[in-house]
C-alpha cells in the first residue's frame, strides 16, 4: 500500500506533502477524443459553422478547467498555471482529437490540470452538438506526455 | 445549422433559452470507464486498501462534480439537483465501470451533470493512482438512459 | 443504518432523492459564539473600530458563504435562497453571538446553510482579531429552529 | 432609508427577504462599451484576427459570468438563469458595444446578471488586447431594460 | 497578430505562456466610477446610512472578487495576491469614484485583479442602491497604474 | 487599533499586505469538536457504518474546503497548500474530535487553513447524522498550534 501515496498507512485518503519538493519547470500533455456520427464532425469542423465557434468555446472551457482542476479533484494541490493550449484536430471519421499542453513551476506536476482540460473540452463538444448526436462519446482521455520533477520525462507508448 | 441549438443563425454561442419550458421531473443516467493494470484494480477493489477510500474519495468528488456541471460547461444551465448517485463496479480485467445516476425537476435535462460526475470520478481515481499506474485512461465516457423533456426516454442502444 | 439517509444499504454516500418532495417554504436559524479575550470583544463592539467593521466584513462573508453551502458540504442539494439575516450580540464577557436566518422554498431545509454562514462568520472574526488574540475559538455552532417540510418546526432546547 | 432594501433599519447589510413573491418570468438587457483605439477595434473586427477569436472568448467569459453573479455581488440571489446571449456591435470609432440579455423565471430580476456579464466581456476584451492599447477602458455600464416582477417594464431613457 | 499576445499565430486563444518569466514584484491600480443620483450618493455617503454599510459591502466584494479573477477572465493566470486596498472617494456631483491597489509577486502583473476589483465594487453599489436610481451606471473603468515586469512603469495620462 | 491589522487606520478592511515578507516554510494544526448522542458517534465510528462512510466523505470535504478557504474568509490571501491530513478520533461519550495538519511554504501562515477544514468536517458530520440527532453541535474550533513566519511557534495551552 505504501505505493499509493494518496492514501496513508491506513488507507485514508490526504493531500500528499510536497513541502519539502523544490520548486521546477514541469510540463504536461494529455489527449482525448470524442466519437461522434462523421456528420457532425463535418458540421464542427468544416465550415456548416461559420467562426467555428464549437470548438472556441470548447477550447475557452478547457483553459478555465485547468485553472479549475484542484478544486474539482479532491486531492490536488493547487498550482500556479502558467500556459495552457489548446489543440483540436481530426483523428479519424467521427473522431475529433483534443489536446491539451499545460506548463507551470512549483512542487508537483501539471497532468492533472491537463487531463481535466481535455475532458471538459470534451464534453462541452457533447454538451453543443447533443442535440443532434445524443450518441456522442469522450473516450481515451490520457496523459500523452509529462516532463519536470523527481519522476523525470514520460510518453505515453503509442496504441498499438 | 438550425438543428445545433447551442449557436443562433450566425454560428454564435448562447445559452439556449429555456424560459418557456415547464418544470418537470428528468434524470440521467451516465457511464465511464477507467482502464488500468490489472494489478492497480486489484489494489482499489480486493481489499488491500483498507475502507476502500480510493472509490469513496471519487464517489464524493463525483457528487461534488455534478454540482459545479453549469460552472465548468460554458452553455449549461444551473439546475437544481434534487439527487446524485454513483456506483462503480469490475467491467473486466483491469476495467473499472462508473455509473452516475442524476435527477431533478427543471426546464432541461441532466445528462451533463451525470457525464461531468463519471468524467470527474474517473479522474480522481487516476490521480489517486497514478503513482503506480501512469498509463491508466478513461474511457467510454457516454450517457446511457435520459427520461422527461420533450425529447422523450432515451437508452443508448448496447455497445456491440 | 435506514435511519441515516445518506447512506445507502450498503454504507456508502449519496445525495438524498428530493425529486418527490414537494416545493415549501422553509426556515432555518441557526447560531455560534466566538470566545475571546473581553478586550478583544471591547475593540470589535465599543467603538475602538470606527464603523464597526469587523462586524460588517464578517456578515458579508457569512451571507456569501451560505451561497457556497452546497459547494462545501458534499451531499447538500443547491438550493434557491431567498433571504438570509445574521445578527451579532454580546452574549457576555468576551463572548460574542452570532445569528443566521436563512429563508427559503424548496424540496429541503436551510439549516446547513444557516450553519454555515455563522461558522464562515466566527472564522472570519478570528482571521481579523488574530493578531491580538490567537487563542479565540468558535464555538457552539448548532441549528437554533427549523420550519417547513416533512419534519415540522423545532426549537433547540434551550442550554441548561 | 427604508427605501435601500438591502439595508435593514439599522443599516445593516442583509439579502433582502423575496420568499413572499411569486415565481415569474423575467428579463433584463444590460450594456457596456469598450473605449480603444480604432486600430486596436479593426483588428478585433475586421479580420486580422481569423475566426474573430477576441470575441468569441469574451462572449463565452460573459456567459459563464453571467452565473456566477451571485457569488460575485454579496446580496445577489442565486437564480436558475434560463438564457444568456450576447451580442458585439461597433458603437463608433474604437467603441466597441456589448449587450447582455438574460431571462428566468424566479422571484426576482436578472439584472444584474446582464451587468455582470457585459462587465466581464469588457475586462475579457481588456485583458486580450492589453498588450497592444494598455489605455482601454471599460464604460457606460448600465442597465438598458427590464421587464417581470412587480416593478414593471422598464426601458432606459436615451442618452442625451 | 503577432502582438496580440492572447492569440496564438491562427488566432486562436491560448493562455500565454509565462513559464520562462521571473517572479517579481508588481502593483496596479486601477479605477472605476458610478454615476449616480446626486441624492443618492448622498445617502451612502452623508450618513442618512448609518455605518456606510454599501461601501462596506462593495469593499469587502471587491476583495473576493480581485481573488476570482482568474476565474472569471478566461487566459488570466492564477495570481498569489498579496495585498488589495480599495478606496472610496466623492469624484463630483452624483459620481463615486472607486480605486484598488493590488500588490503581488509573480510571473505576471496585477492589472486584471485590480480592473475586476473595481468592476464588482461598482456592480455592488448599483445592486444595493438600485431600488431607488435604478439608472445607476460604472463607467470609466481603467487601469490607472502599473509598475513591475518587462514593461516597465505605466502611469495613465489623465484625462482631459 | 494599529494592531488589528485587517483595519486600516480608518478602520476599514484590506487584505493585509505581504509583498514584502519572504516565503517561509509553515504549518498549522486545528481543532474542532462534534459533540452528538453517544449513540450516533457508535454508529459514526463501530462499525454499523460499513466502511466508515461518514468519516471519509468529511475527511475528503475537509480537504477540499481547505483549498477554498481565501474564497470564503474575505481577507485571507490565497496560499499554494502543500499538505491537508484529517484525523478523527473519539474524545470522550459522543465527542468527535477532528484535527487538519496543514502545510505550506508561503509569506503567510496555514492557521485560516486549518480552522476552515475542521468547521466544514464537523458541518459535513452534521449534514450526515441530522435526520437522527438534530440536536448536535460542532464546537471547540481553535488554532492548536502553528510554526514558522515571523511571529513564531505557537502551542494552544490545554484547557483546564
Amino acid at each position: 500500500m505504501a505505493d499509493l501515496t494518496h492514501l496513508d498507512e491506513r488507507g485514508r485518503a490526504r493531500m500528499v506533502d510536497v513541502s519539502g519538493k523544490a520548486d521546477t519547470a514541469r510540463s504536461a500533455r494529455a489527449g482525448a477524443r470524442v466519437r461522434m456520427e462523421p456528420s457532425t464532425l463535418d458540421k464542427i469542423l468544416d465550415g456548416s459553422l461559420p467562426k467555428g465557434d464549437v470548438l472556441s468555446v470548447a477550447r475557452t472551457a478547457a483553459i478555465m478547467a485547468a485553472k479549475q482542476t484542484s478544486n474539482l479533484i479532491p486531492l490536488c494541490h493547487p498550482l500556479p498555471i502558467a500556459s495552457v493550449e489548446i489543440e483540436f484536430s481530426k483523428a479519424g471519421d467521427g473522431l475529433l482529437e483534443i489536446e491539451a499542453d499545460v506548463r507551470l513551476t512549483a512542487k508537483t506536476g501539471a497532468e492533472m490540470e491537463a487531463l481535466t482540460a481535455v475532458s471538459i473540452a470534451g464534453l462541452t463538444v457533447y454538451d453543443m452538438c447533443k442535440a443532434v448526436d445524443r450518441a456522442m462519446s469522450v473516450t481515451d482521455v490520457r496523459l500523452l506526455e509529462k516532463s519536470g520533477g523527481k519522476s523525470g520525462h514520460y510518453v505515453r507508448e503509442p496504441d498499438v
